[in-house]
């Protein structure tokens, strides 16, 4: 114990090679034992920050890898999200969303879906996203609406509070956030993370 | 989980039935996942805890009972220690421990054992106790003695820290503080258990 490097505060960096136990609790965050604390993660803003960072970064070279759909998914939005969605097909299709008329009644089907990870069904999350949109603040211009863009994607796509997690995807999302730096506050500058070290710990047992 | 009764703050009372998850974290300290809290219990000072009052209520009505072992254990004691076990041995057997001269020097060794649980070996335990008694303030009467050695054995039977418990020795372990009031606190007051609830939670990562 020694021998090992200090964490800066609450920094999730190379935590998984640290953790002695992982689990999860009230479904919403994550316990991770390491030899000097525990550190208990939001998994929805932590997986949150990740994805923002990834939206951000990505978008600023190249728009997102997308697939196409095997089958187009229509998509029953209200008349204000169709025609936001029409309006920012664009901006949908550089995070990997690809809309396109379908059927005689001007309705819009999802064609394509981002590739990156996903908690969720593509076509529930571009609704939501339009319908949000849409009843929400203007569309301004292009680069206001990418922002609001990574933002809504980023939440949308995480993992939610109160999501059961498996301890193979509780992994996956550690890993994943060590891609990334400075993971330990969201991006609306929330903690994502919240160690407890074992000297604290101490204290609150008036062990010292 | 609304119909959930609520749980006085850091009460342990019924916790075994109310955890969905058991873990341990720096092989000091237990981690309960409740409907609405974490709560972390101080392995050591809740079993301390749980068997101070046991020592002290099965006291007041008779010897604790003991098992004679099959070969008596000789003790290693210093004089001093050697000379406070012989003026102590009536409450040493009330507590389970009786001692009878062995060999032809004149020293000690342990015939019968308490049969309350105990964490360690019985001769290191009387040993200890002996020495720490010896060492320390002066005997006073058998009631201060007795009194001492409440706190003492309670303290040395008890789980230590740094111990790894097996999930089985968890849950006896909470079992048993179940069947003896006031867990909350071990017998110098300090807090044995520390409850998160999950609206605290919400505070720290600013869910609300
Ligand atoms: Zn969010
Ligand atoms: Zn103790």
């Amino acid at each position: 114990e020694g021998t090992q490097a200090p964490q800066p505060a609450g920094s999730p960096q190379g935590l998984l090679a640290q953790a002695r136990g992982l689990f999860q609790v009230g479904d919403t965050y994550i316990v991770v034992e390491t030899a000097d604390a525990v550190v208990l993660i939001d998994q929805h803003a932590f997986h949150e920050r990740i994805l923002y960072y990834m939206l951000e970064h990505r978008l600023q070279s190249a728009p997102l890898e997308r697939q196409r759909l095997l089958m187009p998914l229509p998509l029953n939005l209200s008349r204000a999200a169709r025609e936001l969605a029409l309006s920012q097909r664009e901006a949908l299709l550089e995070f990997g969303f690809e809309l396109e008329p379908f059927g005689p009644d001007g309705s819009l089907a999802l064609t394509a879906a981002p590739k990156y990870s996903l908690a969720r069904k593509h076509d529930e999350m571009i609704i939501e996203l339009c319908e949000e949109l849409a009843q929400g603040r203007r569309p301004g211009d292009f680069s206001t609406m990418r922002k609001s863009l990574v933002e809504m994607v980023a939440c949308k796509a995480a993992i939610k509070a109160h999501d059961p997690l498996s301890p193979e995807q509780i992994k996956d999302l550690l890993r994943l956030g060590e891609t990334v730096p400075h993971t330990f506050t969201c991006p609306h500058g929330r903690p994502t993370t919240y160690r407890l070290a074992f000297t604290d710990l101490e204290k609150v047992f008036h062990r010292r």
